[in-house]
């Protein structure tokens, strides 16, 4: 999957299903023989929805059987129906026994998010507006929700504390002003490191604009506080609004042309999109 | 926390932390000394909800400074209401500031669950009927989401595929016959491991009942066939119900007489309850 | 191997190398080009005994070079004579080298545990009971040592702390009775678990029966008492005796009409069946 | 423990305990505060034995728990008799619960390789040779059970295939000669590592004298052929036995002059020694 | 050490010391125990230079045992000649040998990669410029040696491939453009990372002038062209150049300019700054 | 590569591209399909040097993706001239962009030690004496390190603190004499490894071959001590000779007849071998 580390990627699938089997599938140990017919396999879904780790997913079953061979039906971020067959897989009864619920729980939520996701995005559509993830991921999953979001037709923000500066509420209470908490971190940082500053007030906006801030937050702004902003800052900085977005929110505060929208809402308002995988013996 | 194990519990919230800070924290890298000061912090709810993780929440600080001491301040498996503390924190500002949203994420997620399990819970109140949940859980998170579970007054199936043998349709279909794939299955299982024989008709519970499965999970059944089944079954086998379960159909199901009802509605229809940290330097 | 997670069962084989290689095999070191020469070996048996574990040691040589081929002569839980070839290997000289001393490690003994279980399971040919294990194994070897008591005949206990409750001496020491422990420790365990009462007297059975325990054992209870047992508990629960169990005693306490007789005896006093690895160049 | 190195002794503890305790102990999970009474505890032989591993036994409580307190009341390589107690723990219920059955499983098995050793050393008592181990131990205890011959009087061999160069008759095959061996296998070594040459005929122990082995194992030779190579190698080589040593063959073997006996006997014909363990409530 | 991970840091440290110690240091397993006592000792510096990873170096001693305490006498970024004490140890002589070559080797390459920054970076004193080092660091030690150039004076590029893009000649000739390049790289980056584009000729610093990369890298180019370079970018886009600098050259470069001088140099050519550590039992 | 543990060393090679990589190359994830185009690459060489870790820096790639071929054009420990091609690779553009870093990081400080190593090998060319390593090499690195010195002529001392006992300084004043500490020591060694004695004095260089010491280190001696001990110990013990070894002073003190001298000079005074990668795509 793109630049992403292969055998990290397995390393944390192998860690889901070893939460799963423990030291063994004690159901499928009495199977015996049975165990290794050859079957084919296919996850449907009850729900529509936006497809988001197919890959992950088929991948799950082949690191339990190399012999296991998989297809995804519906291409990563396109738009699937109720009944229609996402993924095929074939191989040895066990390694689809064995890797059924892991693959569809990261699955099924997976494509929740890329579909809350594309929900938000399409609420701003026409507007040079992208809407963003946070730092609010299952803790364990954040670059497969990440991943996800992107899947949904957003983008990402930075991914954790070490790719990227962010000068919060409570570090510029212990510098005592984002002037000072900007100087201060800025000879520490990386000079490849963006800084972000969080401001809640227009005076706060000026100040990180003076030091050079390379995106301004506006956290929990109200809508005029926003338009304001924007009318300051436009083309100086990356403008971004966050705080309170939803589905009833987003136009309005999308309206007011700031250049990124992010929000919690597409990870921890996501629920599970269902699914089911069936199987039918190899003729 | 109970039995778990210590280290085992610390690796995972280590685990969490890494994936948030990578090599290090590079805002705060750059506060200097400025971040070994001394503060205090709050979590408050905003929304109301049970509570569940706050153990982890604070371990999560200590890991990052040993010299960093928490409180609950509401008691697991407990209601809070909005604006409601929930934990309190003493440590340096350094340790507060990098665990922050990890201890959120997790705590967010967990009370999130503990919650809607209270939810299905009081639907069925009265009634001598168990909530439980099943292996739809967040993967990597299932000890934490099953504990939650508990919190929120539910009990939990099994862990896993090692710890109980659960026959489903697939292997069914692979046996031949719920008969066939019990006298399969029991021999290859420690004596110590419970049957569940996943049933959708009531010959099928006839057969489970002949082979002595410990539970039978009556899948996707009609009111009717449960009340039948119930019947047929009620003290020669656990019986539970599966599949459509939700605020809607959970107390008609209850009423059935069944003596558990498991659902993953509890963990992948949970959504995060909202809260905040906010930090405060120490006089 | 049935249920057994593939790459966990690797990753336990590779550390057991690692204990023996450290950082290289410094002799083979020396080998240079030679050790790439493809040779057969053979794994023969010294004394007689039962086959567990040729899985394993076959794939102690895959994991050091995958072009390594090998096959087992005798069937898992299987008899074998002196002088019977159990294994054959054939592979790149180097790999062969290095990876001998472990196979044979962990070939000697799980054939002297099946062997050692084959002896109980023997003395009591002919009675409805089963032997089976305890939790008495060598550290960090128990699913090996497990799998080998069932190649012997015998049957699994539970696998660890974590697969099912077991209330013990000490635990009901604490909480005051049989009756009291039951009651204060079923609501916090999984619906799926079992749960084994270690009862000392006739009273106490009678308790576990009572609080519905799925296993009741008779813990190094005379012949007389556990007969008395029988007669109580027959058909209402599983019925294990323990304690004191070995080719003396088995055969005595078995015709009492317990269902189980576990005991640690197959494990702590199995010693290793002697075999030795012979190469032999490729023509 | 001397030159040890202490994380990597805890690791491996802890990964003994994680063997038994997967997620949880769940019986002690229901205990609840009960499980969190301190408690004294007592571990007492039922046979006489010699000790090793009290430290490692020790330390698995306080792994679980760093507030359980114990002492060994029988120093390590001391003999003790039945009845004597072993150890003598005090900490919290619940950690001496969880850990009880790894560190007896540990202790049990190092004191049956000390006692078995000792029972060698005994048998060749005032003759200048000393008994030594070799690399058959059980996969993944190896530094334990190595420990555990030096607290039986013996002396240890290699620690594995890394730091010690030991030509076998396979090598010897590959290389054509012993000579040949010798001179291939040399330049690669460490110049640090001792060369250890096993040899079948006097005509090898020739040619590894010529090329200045350090140590020749004279290997399954009869008594004759020993007494042979100890007149022809004595002072130049130390001199090593090998090959069918067991309490009836070790006494003539040791009167010939070698310098070193070395045995697996010690190892894989070790059973355990019995000892238990009980709880008192503390006053 | 300011945002690092502190068990991350524990866990390299402890890795440097297993590949060291393997399972124990059978020089101080000999000592027994004299190895207790508790000595003092010192690390001298024999050579003038730069502190860097004093904190580490102590850290070692302290992970062999929590009883050790340290000291630094000359404060990380300090000039220090030779003769002068840079740390102070207390603690069990077992620790103080066992960590002893870890900790120097460490602080020895730490010392003369702070040494040799701090050597270019006074080359360009007086001018707007900065030193940065590059991906070209010694395989597992990138956050030590990069803290070891920010102790020198100079200033980090970014960490890896996960923090920064950074378009090179092989993305430039894939894509077929620069401009091509970043249109593809941008969409699929999280909005928080800068974008840096290697140019080699002035067409390419227009390009990527145009498509606003963050960073412009003057890769190799000629002082002419670099002046011209910064002619056109000065204040549009930070200006890196790199290639080829090293003492002889650095201050040319930096006359012409540019905002960013970042040098493998600093890392690759650095050589030990020689210490050692001498004990001193306690009186 | 010989005797090396071929999981071992891959998963060093991944940790050092985890370092690099973290949880993605964010420039490579931009290209899309255009990664998977299958291209050619070159390393060559800049600087002319001694070839060593050909092998290392090829399975990076092969790691990355197993599609990747690669040929190593110039043999370990040859010499090879500037412009000189060094290795071949063939693959996904992906794997190649990914791996180069790290790879060549890694090839270029192996070469620099087999180089410089190489320098001091010459110059005691005719002499019958081996130049040898130290413990003074790069954390994380010290098997390939001393790979390299083998590449360049040299051989290894000991690995690390498990496999040779070493008596130093410390331990001599610890135990009051070199017989005292040779006394002390040697019964807790396992017989096979060898015992070092660092002297200082020809009096102690006396006392080491009274208790049979195998190596007398000859440490910081002048060359007129050295030749004094070479009159006294030659033929009854490997001298090696230790202590500001360079250049200028290996060949005097090589030619007082010691057998080895050993030199933190070819680790820690080695400085990088210039090299490059180029890529053009396939036709």
């Amino acid at each position: 999957m793109l630049g992403l580390v292969p055998w990290d990627v397995d390393r944390r699938l192998q860690a889901f299903l070893e939460e799963d089997l423990g030291f063994a599938d004690i159901t499928t140990q009495g199977l015996g023989d049975l165990g290794k017919n050859t079957v084919k396999a296919k996850v449907t879904a009850k729900k529509e929805g936006v497809m988001a780790g197919g890959y992950f997913a088929l991948r799950v079953f082949t690191l339990l059987n190399s012999q296991t061979r998989g297809e995804a039906k519906v291409f990563e971020g396109q738009n699937f129906s109720p009944g229609e067959v996402l993924l095929e897989i074939e191989g040895p009864a066990r390694a689809i026994l064995m890797g059924e619920r892991t693959a569809l729980n990261l699955l099924q939520r997976l494509c929740g998010i890329a579909t809350k996701t594309q929900e938000l995005v399409k609420l701003v559509e026409g507007l040079p507006v992208k809407v963003a993830d946070t730092r609010k991921t299952s803790p364990g999953l954040r670059i497969f929700e990440k991943y996800a979001v992107r899947c949904g037709g957003g983008v990402n923000h930075r991914l954790g504390l070490y790719d990227c500066a962010l000068i919060k509420d409570n570090h510029i209470a212990l510098c005592g002003s984002v002037k000072e908490a900007i100087k201060k971190i800025r000879p520490a940082l990386p000079f490849t490191a963006k800084i972000v500053v969080e401001c809640t007030t227009l005076a706060q906006v000026q100040e990180a604009l003076e030091e050079k801030a390379d995106i301004i937050m506006l956290d929990n702004m109200s809508v005029e506080n926003i338009r304001e902003a924007v009318k300051i800052a436009k083309g100086k900085a990356t403008l971004e609004a966050s705080g309170d977005i939803n589905p009833t929110t987003i136009r309005k505060v999308a309206e007011q042309g700031v250049d990124i929208i992010s929000t919690g809402y597409i990870t921890h308002h996501a629920t599970w999109i269902d699914m089911s995988l069936k199987m039918e013996e190899n003729a």
